[in-house]
């Protein structure tokens, strides 16, 4: 029986149940319109923060930064920031200045990530370090991160301070952990998820962690908002693993393959080197450990892939993983925003389709 | 007259007035030992605290951080601050860990450094990015600065933070000025200038402000110990350009001409450029700013700094901003910590001899 059908007769004659609306069950036409028209007046306050916030007398740090953060991203991790504090009642001013500290040290991470992936492109343009060197990601990412906290410091909350400081440090960790598990291909799906738990979902659950912090809201709901955070992280994530082998270079922004070409192992490698033969094992030990890669073996990877239902079950993960981001919010009480923020796991995992 | 004979007739037959020892004269005989034995049991729980922060599950972290803050280096930094608290009479545990941060962020500074500017030597050892890479030396930098917030929110010092992640936003300026005026043999020493109070000075003026700040000083003092701090820094950087043209391999544990090599413009280049001939100029245009540099060029280089008294003149430069850093702690009492911070400008420019 569909429970989204209000009321029904059952097959044994008695007058079925009315079954509730189950804000549990994915929404198949879930967006982030919502969400983003809830905040959209903090989020104006967010951009004009961000603009302020790359100025500098030195010309080439809001040339860099502005490359990047202009080319778009959804800015969803701010975006969580005020919807948390805002679903907690919060009224102050903090709340858009954490907001915009969540997306530079983002956009740091972004920065330095390009260095450490030799990456020649990101959010479909040009990377920052092939435009202007990797001298200037390095530095202009150093340049965002000390700004981030110098605006968390205005805000005064020292546990936001500890929350955000925190994640810098776990961020760091994951990608150290990701590089040495690099070209790794019998990497655990354990070991695996704490690297997006740690380079990912950190940066999600502490965006979501400080909305309820500096609203002063109890112990278990700032538990309950991290939840939230790091599952969705989780899932973005993962959904972004299958992406890189099924969306179109449209669009993604980048080429389909990526992943693939610079030897990265995600969920769906993992699953399908556990799941293959030994010719397919040797085929990712080639490609990925040893990095002999030619232009045909991108289709058979995908073959390979989809063989062994790698990716359709790496987004079945993913929807695990929403589903507790979704059970994470359940103490709230209904609300635009609660239903807002639960549309959005529903979102990161219908982009896969 | 020698000031530091203590009674003297004059010349007019009157007797002399006694002089006392003035303690704005530069000490011929400095060294660190006195104030590194005024903080030694400090600097005990410094590197405690640095050993037990670069720990993490993640083993190239501990592995690469090690490398580095195993290699030496004098500490200068953390013990400036745990000086200046010291001489603040602060009484409290803030210092160690204030101290271990600001350590934290200068060898974040020297690991994004090495990739910047792409050295194979750091502190007389192979650097780090030549030995794990340049990711490793990026992430373990981020890593660490990630830590140093985090120590400095335990603190909980907000103006202290406020001060140190301020310095952490200016040191990354001043690296990308640097870039900006890299290898452009016109700049003006004021360029120069802002470039090395951004990038160096910055950051002992403010592990000497925390000192203070934490110690619940007035202002005034507060802005005695930065003012020390930025022109000892100032100091410090510009007897490193003349060591980087004079000193030898084995006592600075990188080559002899590095900073002419990598096409670094440094003040005796300034000086040199703009008191030069036009042939010299067309010199240090090729081998600075077009980078063509044979092996007799080092020589040549040698020679035209030396015709035009570019070292000399930068240490009497340095020797001025030392005489600052002095006259800068005019206000403190007289006290074995003051006498020792004293003592420390002199070493500092000793050290080019």
């Amino acid at each position: 029986m569909d429970p989204h059908s209000a009321v029904g007769l059952g097959g044994n004659g008695v007058l079925g149940v009315v079954i509730p609306l189950d804000e549990n069950r994915p929404d198949p036409e879930a967006s982030l319109t919502d969400l983003v028209a809830l905040v959209a007046t903090g989020m104006e306050r967010v951009n004009a923060t961000i603009l302020s916030r790359t100025g500098s007398s030195v010309q080439m740090i809001p040339e860099v930064a502005n490359h990047l953060i202009a080319s778009g991203g959804k800015r969803l991790r701010p975006i969580l920031t005020l919807a948390t504090a805002d679903m907690c009642a919060y009224a102050g001013d903090g709340a858009v200045k954490l907001a915009a500290s969540v997306e530079f040290m983002h956009t740091a991470t972004l920065l330095h990530d390009d260095v450490v992936d030799e990456s020649d492109m990101r959010r479909g343009s040009v990377a920052a370090r092939i435009k202007w060197g990797n001298e200037a990601s390095v530095l202009v990412g150093d340049f965002l991160l000390g700004q981030a906290f110098r605006m968390m410091v205005e805000v005064g909350s020292l546990k936001a301070l500890d929350i955000l400081s925190a994640a810098a440090t776990v961020i760091a960790e994951g990608e150290v952990m990701q590089l040495a598990a690099a070209k790794n291909t019998e990497t655990t799906e354990d070991e695996y998820l704490a690297v997006i738990r740690a380079k990912t979902a950190e940066l999600f659950a502490a965006a979501c962690e400080v909305g309820p912090v500096i609203a002063e809201r109890p112990r278990a709901e700032q538990a309950a908002c991290r939840a939230y955070g790091m599952n969705l992280g989780i899932a973005f994530q993962l959904v972004d693993d299958v992406l890189d082998y099924g969306g179109t270079s449209a669009s993604l922004g980048k080429n389909v393959g990526d992943d693939f070409r610079e030897g990265k192992i995600t969920l769906p490698i993992v699953l399908a080197f556990r799941r293959g033969t030994d010719a397919e094992r040797a085929f990712w030990k080639r490609t990925l450990e040893a990095g002999d890669v030619s232009d045909e073996d991108l289709a058979t990877a995908l073959t390979i892939l989809r063989g062994h239902r790698a990716l359709e079950d790496t987004l079945e993960r993913a929807r695990h993983y929403g589903a507790m981001a979704r059970d994470a919010l359940g103490l709230f009480p209904k609300g635009p925003m609660k239903q807002a923020l639960l549309q959005v796991v529903d979102f990161c995992i219908a982009r896969a389709h």
